[in-house]
Parts: structure tokens; C-alpha cells; sequence
């Protein structure tokens, strides 16, 4: 089965929007086994939807739509497909009930635009949006299937995990199963050597990625079903951590602040932060996990001098000595909001995220990051690219510290 | 003019990789005031290659690829180009010798895939890429103009700002400015009802957007000069403005955090944050703006009920009796960390952040919001979708705060 997916919207082709839904259902499909051929864009325009639906459909057997299902005027997704088709839009109650339900929430009456969105082509089955009031279409028709989905990514995601994939499975003959193996601090070109003959293999297929700065590395096998690729996949990530596994710390989905809360959880362990350049962010990505609760319980964001003596007790003097930003300060940072706090692990980071305030000595990047658990207190020194906007600083300062958490609860195991 | 982009490339079609070029290339085209009809994507295959070109050109007259120039075996853009056109690729002297000058500063001889990106169809115009080692290509064949392009994101924005630009402003006679007007807090619909006469006018174009789950309006004037787009604009905005001027809070890249920052560094006024549910998310929006440290301190995230008691005085019995997702706790946790830093505003926010936590009294998304002045506390709830992901509502909430902070502090004026 070949696939295309076709975006509407003009706001994609003036650039203000990037086409993130796409990628997103390209990969959903890659999952399913199912090849997309092509994307394509249009915007909203009636003559040019259905021009390209006729395009599409010249070429593939499954299309898939998304966008221009909102209530305003130049919502005319539905619209065109119907004409298309040449067939008519019809009402359905459930939908609308749900539309009801929605405005009555807000004390407010259905607007009259609001009720377009109850109607679908004839013969459309309805797809059921659990987060926002424009449904979506499946039909098959002309021994095609066309699939018709809001653009809204949060409404788009929820009706694919809810509806779509299990509905597309029918069509799908084997499945491309992919995992992504991440690692930390591996030394820069050596991951390349390490796996270049497992890079020739046809299937799996193996390759080197780049994310956040750091090496990953993707395996993709083709197989009758996902139990046979993972299979086949488990082999070549043998291969691969037997070489390179020490600096391992994660797969797929997995992120660093679940990896650390992880670990804290089943070591039954508490953490605090205490945060000067990267002002929230690691507390931020820390509460980003659910359950976070039973290991935080108070960080501090030190943005001042006078907070960092005063409220983490660090030694004024180190601070008129050594400046703000160094080894010395990260220490008594990490020692002082673990005693403050009284929990096992302490972290504190100090640095100059930018643009200004950077000197030939303490360029921006230059980030110090303390750990300690009260018995040993270690501080990494990392310098991160001073070309990076204030906000990558601050995310790839975020990294290093939670990844170099691991690596100190790790040692201590 | 009409204009497609079409990005070639398999990684896109495997959503590993999102399609930012062409979001890049429909706002400079934009800007140059050529109408971008269609984008599209095709895999790294001669024939649908060759099929996505022969489907452009029989919609557009100018066509601009993207992708496929590397040097290796799936880099096959300029064959299939050729092969499209039944002409044959030449070679040219100048790209081979700044390649030449490429590897030999890596003290490699050019290996011999990499030969091939010297040659271009014949009657191709070459253009230079001052940032890796693929030329790209122009033809002005068959009444249509054909630009060819690296997919790598930094050679993409060299060339166009190098060459591209300049070449394509030949055949525009206009040029489109965009302006951004951003809202908070309007009543819903009435955005819609307020401006529905100007969405009328064809040119500048007024058009509502969502961003945030908040409206915004997008402005856009074609004119011959960019003094005299914003002139238009200048106009229609004014009339926005007037209608509903009081929901109004920036404009373009403006973020909430730069807002309120400016209007604290204008009052010369410091502010406080205790979080709870957004667990250190406004804090890292507060310090994502640059010379923040003058009006923040310090900032804590008080996750559990005893530091919500012990560090910022909340009275044990309000929780007790209310919860600690409630309008007094949002309340005391405010006037608490003020108190606490010393400072001008002090925010407190608490809620459910989901996934789990929720009970039908208090629903995941449930988020009070207190804000004070050592006068005047305000407290706002806020119901977030209950089936948004954990850290969208962490973000719409951290979202709503600073926008209220925004109101705060204006009504103090």
C-alpha cells in the first residue's frame, strides 16, 4: 500500500507554520509497514485541494489529510473532499453532541460556524476526536482510502493513537520496526569506527544520528510482525553495547530526567537543585516526570549572589575570589542545597548562558556543575558552544548535569 | 509568479526528519512577494523524483528543489533533473576546485563520489555554496525557472541569502511584510465577530490565528516597497487596536516572558515565584530572557506540602481543609515567597498536572494562580484540558501565569 500525505493550510506555505504533522504520521506509517511516497501541501483553496487530492490520488492508495477542519470561513477541508468526490456533506448527531457539550461547558450557545464541523461527506465514517470538537473522516472509496484529520497536532495524535493506527493495521503486510540506542561522552568519531560494519547491513539497517549534541544511533528492521524485527534488532544492539555500551544510557522515547528519576525512585533516594544559569530548566525537565513528587522536594533557583550565601550558605569569599561561575562555587551550591534541603543527592550548577557577560577567561558556555551525596562531591567543568543562543546553553547545561547525575548514581551502585 | 517547493529526500518520508526547509524557503519566497502554491516530497527514487518534477512544473513556473546533492549513491537530485529535461550533466571547474580545496584541508584527496557534485545539467547556471562542498543549480528551461539546492539546512540559508534572493527578486514586484498581533484572555468568538469586516480586505490580508490555545492576527500587505507594506499594516493594526486593543500584548517574536521582563525592568520593580505544578517552568521562561538577574533573585519550587508550609509560611491548616491545590494556598504561597525574597511581585502557582492526581472536584489541569503586590493578592483558576500531556500543561499554565503577572502589573499603572 502506497501512502501520501496531504497538509492544508496557508499558513504552511507562508512559511509561518513548519510542518510538523508530516513527519509525524511518515513515522507512524513507517511503523505500520506502510510506504509514504510523498507529501504534499496545499493551501486553502478549493480548487487547489481538490487538484491536489486528484494528484495524490493518481498515485497512491491511501491519502491521508490533515488541517482546515476548524470553524472559520477558510476551513474547507470537508468541503473540498465532498466536491471532489461529488458527493454532499451530511450531519451526524454524535459529533454534534460533543460540540454541544463543549460551548455548554462554557455557558455559551453552539456559534452557527461552530456546526460545520458535525458535518462529513457521505459515506464517511466518522473518527471520534477525544480532545477538541472537529471530527475526523475514514472512507474507502473508488478503491482508495482517504483519511481526513484536524491539523491541530494534539487533536491529530490523539485521534492516530485512538483510531487510525488500529484501522490502517488491515492494511499493512510487515511492519519497519526502529530503535534508537543513545549514548553519552562518547570520545567524538570513534562511535562512527565502532559500528561501520554493522552499518553495511541491508536489514536491520544501522546508522549514526546526532540529538541534543550527543550520539545516537538508529536500528531499523523490516519483518512480518514486530516480534520477528525486535528480534532481529536485539541482535545488532547485543553487537553494539557489547562495544560501546558504557556510555550507553537510553532507548527510544527515553529521556534523561526519567532515566535520574528512575534511578531515585528504586534507589528510594531524594534530589535537590539548586540552579543559577540554567534558572529553572532542571527542575522544570525534572517535574516533567510523572510520579516526580516522591524525590523532589524543594529546588532553588539562585539567580543572585546574595541568595547563594545567604539561602545555600556558599562562602562570600570564594565568590569574590573565584567569581560566581566556578569550581569552587558549584561545590558549596550542591553541598549547601542538600543540607538545606536534607536529601541524599545535592546538585547545583552555576555558568554564563549569555550573550553577555562572557570574558576571555570565563567565555558564555563555561558552566560548572556540583553533585554530592554528603559523603563525596564531585564538579564536572563543561564548555558549550559560546555561538548558542541563550536558551540551547541553558538546555545543553540541562543535559550534561542530569547525565552526569546518572553517572554519580550510577558509581555509587 | 507561482512558485512549489519540492524537498527530495527519504528521511523526510520516514518522519525522521521534520521538513523546516520549506517552511524556510515559503517565507523568504513570501517576503519577495511570490505566491507559494504547493509544497512537496519526494524519496530519494529517479522515477518519483522525476514524477514530482513533471506534477510542479504543470502547476507552477518557478520550481525550487531541495535535497539530494550529497555525495552519495542516494543523492541522486541532479540526474533526475537532468533525465526530467533528456539533457546530460556537464562538468564544471569552479565547484570541483573549491571540493579539491575542501578535502585537501583535511589533507584527503577528493574521494570519488564526491566528483559528482561538479557536474550540473548542461545550460545550468551554477550556484555557489559558501558553506559545503554541493553546488547548487539555476535554469531558465522550457518557460519555467528551476533552482536547485542542498538539503542541509546552513548551505540552504547561505545559498538563498547569497544568491537566490537576489537572482529571484527579477521577477517580483512586490514584496509581502507580515505583522504578528498577539491576544490574551479574549472572550471566545468575539475575535472573529470584532474584525470579520477586515478579513474582508484583500490586500493587507488580516487572518486569525491560534498559538498557545490564544488567538493571534496575522497582517499582511503586498506592496512595492517594504516602507509601504508597513504603512498599510500600520493602518489596519491602529483599527485592530482600537476594537480590541485591551486583549493585546505583543507583536511578532515577542514572548510573554520578554514583556513582562521589560515592564519589570521599566518599574525597576523585582518579582518571586514559588512553583508548584510547573515545577521550575516559569522560572526557566523568566531566565530564558537575557539580563533577567536584575529583577529576579531567587525563585523556589516548592513541590511538597512541607516546604509549601515550612519555607513559604503557608498555614498547615488551609491545606488541611482545602487542599493544596486551592485559591488560599495559591494565595499564601504568593504573599509567602514575596515575604520570603523581598521582592516587588511574588507569584505562587499550584495544580494538577496529570497524568494521574485527578478527582472530579479537581481535574488534571486544574491550576490556581496568585499573584501579589504586598497590597493586593489576585488569585485566578485556570481549567486546562484534562487530556493534554503532562508538559503541555505545565506550559499553558506557566502561559496563563505570566499573562496574568502581565494584567497584575499593568493595572497597577
Amino acid at each position: 500500500m502506497r501512502a501520501e500525505v496531504l497538509c492544508i493550510g496557508t499558513e504552511l506555505l507562508l512559511g509561518d507554520t513548519v510542518n510538523t504533522n508530516a513527519a509525524y504520521i511518515s513515522s507512524r506509517l513507517s511503523e505500520l509497514g506502510i510506504d509514504c511516497f510523498y507529501h504534499s501541501v496545499a493551501g486553502d483553496n478549493p480548487e487547489r485541494i481538490q487538484s491536489a487530492i486528484g494528484t495524490a490520488l493518481n498515485r497512491v492508495d491511501l491519502l491521508i489529510i490533515t488541517g482546515g477542519l476548524g470553524p472559520t470561513d477558510d476551513d474547507i477541508t470537508m468541503q473540498a473532499v465532498a466536491d471532489y468526490f461529488n458527493t454532499k456533506l451530511v450531519f451526524h448527531a454524535e459529533p454534534y453532541k460533543l460540540i454541544e457539550k463543549f460551548f455548554r461547558s462554557r455557558n455559551r450557545e453552539v456559534p452557527e460556524k461552530a456546526k460545520k464541523q458535525a458535518y462529513l461527506p457521505e459515506g464517511a465514517e466518522v473518527v471520534f476526536n477525544p480532545v477538541g470538537t472537529a471530527p475526523g473522516g475514514i472512507w474507502n472509496i473508488q478503491d482508495k482510502t482517504v483519511v481526513v484529520l484536524p491539523g491541530v497536532p494534539e487533536e491529530l495524535y490523539a485521534m492516530w493513537e485512538g483510531t487510525i493506527e488500529k484501522y490502517l493495521s488491515q492494511y499493512s503486510e510487515f511492519t519497519i520496526t526502529k530503535r534508537f540506542l543513545k549514548f553519552f561522552d562518547i570520545p567524538e568519531g570513534s562511535l562512527g569506527e565502532e559500528i561501520k560494519d554493522l552499518m553495511e547491513s541491508p536489514n536491520p539497517t544501522v546508522a549514526p544520528l546526532v540529538a541534543e549534541g550527543q550520539p545516537n544511533i538508529r536500528i531499523a528492521a523490516k519483518a512480518k510482525s514486530a516480534a520477528e524485527a525486535e528480534a532481529m534488532i536485539n541482535i545488532i544492539e547485543n553487537k553494539i553495547l557489547d562495544r560501546i555500551g558504557k556510555f550507553y544510557w537510553g532507548r527510544d522515547g527515553d529521556t534523561i530526567e526519567e532515566v535520574v528519576g528512575n534511578m531515585l525512585s528504586a534507589k528510594n533516594m531524594t534530589l535537590s537543585v539548586a540552579e543559577s544559569c540554567t534558572g529553572g530548566l532542571i527542575s522544570s525537565m525534572l517535574t516533567d516526570v510523572s510520579g516526580c513528587s516522591s524525590y523532589i522536594k524543594l529546588n532553588l533557583i539562585t539567580y543572585s549572589n546574595e541568595t547563594k550565601i545567604n539561602t545555600l550558605g556558599v562562602n562570600a569569599a570564594l565568590i569574590e575570589k573565584y567569581g560566581a561561575v566556578s569550581e569552587p562555587v558549584a561545590k558549596e551550591m550542591a553541598e549547601g542545597i542538600r543540607k538545606l534541603v536534607g536529601t541524599g543527592y545535592g546538585l547545583g550548577i552555576t555558568g554564563i548562558a549569555g550573550p553577555t557577560g562572557g570574558t576571555y577567561e570565563k567565555p558564555v558556555g563555561l558552566v560548572y556543575i556540583g553533585i554530592s551525596d554528603g559523603n563525596r562531591t564531585k564538579v564536572h567543568k563543561v564548555n558549550i558552544n559560546s555561538a548558542f543562543p541563550r536558551k540551547l546553553i541553558k538546555q545543553r547545561s540541562s543535559m550534561y548535569a542530569l547525565q552526569f547525575l546518572r553517572q554519580f548514581i550510577k558509581k555509587a551502585d
